[in-house]
C-alpha cells in the first residue's frame, strides 16, 4: 500500500512540475499584454505608435531577455500553433470587424472591393509566378534552392508568399531599424481599424479592409485550384471551372454567414430572451458567431468571409432585438476580444523575430536569403501595382461624382497597405510556410 | 522539384485532415451549447430545471448517440484535460462569483464561513479518514482494493474523495433516474447562483457559497500537509505548523487578490482610460483578474481564493472608476463567460457519464464498487453532519437577534448543499483521481 501511495504522490508531483513551466510563461504573457495596453495608452498621442507596435517592440525586448536567460536556446514563451490562431484569435478579430464596419460605405464600394479582391489577386498571382520563375532561373541559385522556394510558392499561392517575403524582411527591419519596422507593421489590413480612421477616410477604409476580406476567399480558391486542377494546361474549360469554384465558394460562405446571423436574430426575437437575462442573449450571439466560423471550416469554405458577413447581419438585425444592456455589452465585449487577440499576435511576432532556427537558416546562406527575399518583395510590389492602378481606373470610369472616385494618392495607399497584411498574414506565413 | 511539391502538398493535406475531426467535434460542442441555452430558457418556468441540468441531460443523450455511432468505442467529443478546466473554465466562474456577490452579506457572515470552511473541513476529514479505515477493514475487500481506495484517499484528501463517491453515484443516478440526478446536481456550491436566490435567502447563499470558496484553501493545505508532514505522529508542533501553513496560505492568497484588484483600480483611475476607450478598461480588468489567478498558481497558493477576492475588490473599487458603458459591459460580459463555462462543464460531465473505461471498472466488481461508494457517501454525510450542526450552534451563540441565527432548516440545507460540490468538484475528481 505504501508503494501505491508513493507512486500516486510522485505522479501528481510530476504533473504539478510539468504544469509549472507553462504557468510561468502564461503569467509572463498576460503581464506583457497588460503592459502593452498601458504603454499603448500612454503613447497614444504619438502618431506612429499604437498598441500593435508597442506589442511588437515589447515582444522583441522580451525575446532578447529570454534569449539571454536561456543561454541562446530559445526566444519564445509559447509555441504558436495553427489551432491557437485559427480557432481562438482570428474569429473574434474578423467577427468584430464585420460587427463594427460601416455597412453603408462597405456596400456602396462592393463592386470595387470585388474587383480588387478577386480579379486583382489573380493578376497579382500570375505576375509573381511568372516573375519568380524567370528571376530564379537567371539568378545563380542551386536547383534545390529554387525548388525550395518554388515548392513553397506553388503550394501556398500568392497570398502566403507575399507575406513570406514581407515577414522575413520585417524580421530584418525590426531587429535593425525598429522604427521602420514599426511603420511597416502599422499599415496592415486588420489594423486599418487603428491606422486608417473609419470616420475620416471612409472610402479608403472600406476599400483596404474589404479587399483583405475578399482576398481570403480568393486565396482559398487558389490554394484548392492549384491542388486539384492541372494548371500546366490552361484551357477555357479549366478557367471556367476555376471561376465557378470561386463563385461557389464566395456565395456559399456568404450565405452561411447571413443565414447564421438571421437565425440568431430570429431566435432572439422569437424567444424574447431579454425578458429574463442579458447573459443568455450575449452568450447566444457569441456562440452562434463562433459556430458560423466553425461550420465554414467544416465544409472547407472561407471561415473569414462567413464570420464577417455573420457579423454584418448580426449588427443589422440581431443587435436591434436585444435589450439596451446587451447592446452595450456586445458592442464593447466583441471589440475588447478583438483588441486583445490583435495585441497577442503582435506580441508573439515580436518575440519570434529572434527565433534561432530561422536565423540559422539565414546565416547559412545570407546572400541567397536576402536576394530571394528582395526579389519576392519587388515582385509583390510590381504585382500589386499591376492591378491596383488599372482596376482603380476601371472603377473610376463608372463613378460620376469626383467625390466617389479613387484619387491617385488613395491608390498609392491601397497599393502599399495591401502589401503588408499584418497580423493575419504573419500568422498564416508562420504556419503554412516556415 | 516535383517530388518536393508533392511532399509539401501531402503534408498540408495531412494537416488539414487531422484538423478536420477536431473541427467536427468543436462544431457539435458549440451547437450543443447553443441548444442548451435555448432549451434552458424554454424550461425556465420549471422549478427543477435549469441550464445546468439541461446540459447534463443533453450531454447524456449525445453520449448515447456517439456511443452508437462509434460502435461502443467512445462517448466523448473532447478529451477533458486539467488545463482546459483550471486555465480556461474555472477562473471566469470564480471571478464572476466574487464580482457579483453581495459584499455586505458575505462579510457579515465572515466568521461563520471561516468556521465552516476551515474547522469544519478538518473535522469532516478526520471523521471520514477514521471511518473509512475501520469500514474497509471490516468489509471483505481484498487488501489491494483497500490499498487502492486508501491510496487515492490519503493522497487526494477529503475534498476530492467526497466527490469521488458523489461523482460515481451521480453517474449511476443520472443514467437510471435522470430526475433524481438532476436534483442532486442542482444543489452544488457553484450553482447556488442558480438554485439559491441571492436576494431571497441572502444568509444561506453567502454561507453555502462562502464555505465552498474557503474549502478550496483548506483542501490545498490538507493536500500539501499530507505530502510534507508526517501525520502518523501528530504532535502539538506539527499541528501548529499545520495551522500556520493554513493561515499563511489563506492570507497570502487573499492579499494577492486584494493587491491585484487595488492595482487595477489605481491604474484605471490614474490613467483615466475612459477618456479614450472602453475596450482598454475592459481588457485590462479581464487580464488583471486572470493574472491574479495565474500568479497564485505560480506561487502554489489557492488561485480560487485569490481570484475571488480580486473580483470583490474590483467590483468595489475599479468598477466605480470606469465609464458607464464599461460598467454595463464588465457586469454582463463576466456573467456571460461564467455562464458559458458552467454549461460547458455540465455538458461534458453528461457526455462522460457513459465512458466505457469507468463502467468496465464497475462491471468487473459491481458489488465492491457499490459497497465502497455507498460507505464513502454515508461517511461524507456523517462527516458533514459532525461539523455543520455543532458549528452552527457555536455560531448562533454569538448572534443576538433571532434573524441572524442559522435555523435548523437552514442547517439542513447547508449540510446537504455542501455535500454536492457540483461542477468544480466533478472536474477535480475527474483529473486527480479517476
Amino acid at each position: 500500500m505504501d508503494s501505491y501511495v508513493t507512486s500516486v504522490v510522485s505522479r501528481l508531483q510530476m504533473l504539478y512540475t510539468s504544469d509549472h513551466s507553462s504557468v510561468v510563461s502564461m503569467n509572463l504573457f498576460v503581464a506583457l499584454l497588460c503592459t502593452c495596453i498601458v504603454i499603448g495608452h500612454l503613447l497614444e498621442e504619438n502618431r506612429w505608435m499604437n498598441e500593435s507596435i508597442t506589442a511588437l517592440i515589447i515582444g522583441v525586448c522580451t525575446g532578447v531577455v529570454i534569449l539571454l536567460i536561456s543561454g541562446g536556446r530559445s526566444s519564445r514563451l509559447l509555441v504558436f500553433s495553427e489551432d491557437l490562431f485559427f480557432i481562438y484569435l482570428l474569429p473574434p478579430i474578423i467577427f468584430n470587424a464585420g460587427f463594427q464596419v460601416k455597412k453603408k460605405q462597405f456596400f456602396r464600394n462592393f463592386i470595387t472591393i470585388m474587383l480588387y479582391g478577386a480579379v486583382g489577386t489573380l493578376i497579382c498571382c500570375c505576375v509573381i509566378s511568372v516573375g519568380a520563375t524567370l528571376a530564379f532561373k537567371k539568378m545563380d541559385i542551386g536547383s534545390l534552392d529554387v525548388g525550395d522556394y518554388l515548392g513553397i510558392f506553388v503550394t501556398s499561392t500568392f497570398f502566403v508568399v507575399s507575406i513570406l517575403s514581407f515577414s522575413q524582411s520585417l524580421v530584418l527591419l525590426c531587429c535593425y531599424f525598429p522604427a521602420i519596422g514599426a511603420i511597416f507593421a502599422a499599415t496592415d489590413s486588420v489594423c486599418t481599424l487603428q491606422v486608417l480612421n473609419q470616420d475620416e477616410t471612409p472610402l479608403l477604409y472600406s476599400l483596404v479592409f474589404g479587399e483583405g476580406v475578399v482576398n481570403d476567399a480568393t486565396s482559398v480558391v487558389l490554394f484548392n485550384a492549384i491542388q486539384s486542377f492541372d494548371l500546366s494546361h490552361i484551357s477555357p474549360r479549366i478557367a471556367g471551372q476555376f471561376v465557378g469554384s470561386f463563385l461557389y465558394l464566395f456565395f456559399t460562405s456568404t450565405m452561411l454567414g447571413v443565414f447564421t446571423g438571421l437565425l440568431t436574430a430570429y431566435i432572439i426575437k422569437k424567444l424574447y430572451f431579454g425578458r429574463h437575462s442579458t447573459d443568455r442573449e450575449v452568450a447566444l450571439m457569441m456562440l452562434m458567431a463562433y459556430l458560423s466560423y466553425m461550420l465554414a471550416e467544416l465544409f472547407y469554405l472561407s471561415g473569414i468571409l462567413t464570420v464577417f458577413f455573420c457579423g454584418i447581419v448580426m449588427s443589422h438585425y440581431a443587435w436591434h432585438n436585444v435589450t439596451e444592456s446587451s447592446r452595450v455589452t456586445t458592442k464593447h465585449a466583441f471589440a475588447t476580444l478583438s483588441f486583445v487577440a490583435e495585441i497577442f499576435i503582435f506580441l508573439y511576432v515580436g518575440m519570434d523575430a529572434l527565433d534561432i532556427e530561422k536565423w540559422s537558416f539565414v546565416s547559412d546562406s545570407p546572400g541567397t536569403s536576402i536576394a530571394v527575399s528582395s526579389v519576392l518583395l519587388a515582385l509583390v510590389l510590381i504585382g500589386r501595382a499591376a492591378f491596383v492602378f488599372p482596376l482603380s481606373f476601371v472603377s473610376n470610369l463608372s463613378k460620376k461624382s469626383a467625390n466617389e472616385k479613387i484619387g491617385f494618392k488613395q491608390q498609392i495607399i491601397i497599393w502599399w497597405a495591401g502589401l503588408m497584411r499584418g497580423a493575419v498574414s504573419m500568422a498564416l506565413a508562420y504556419n503554412k510556410v516556415i
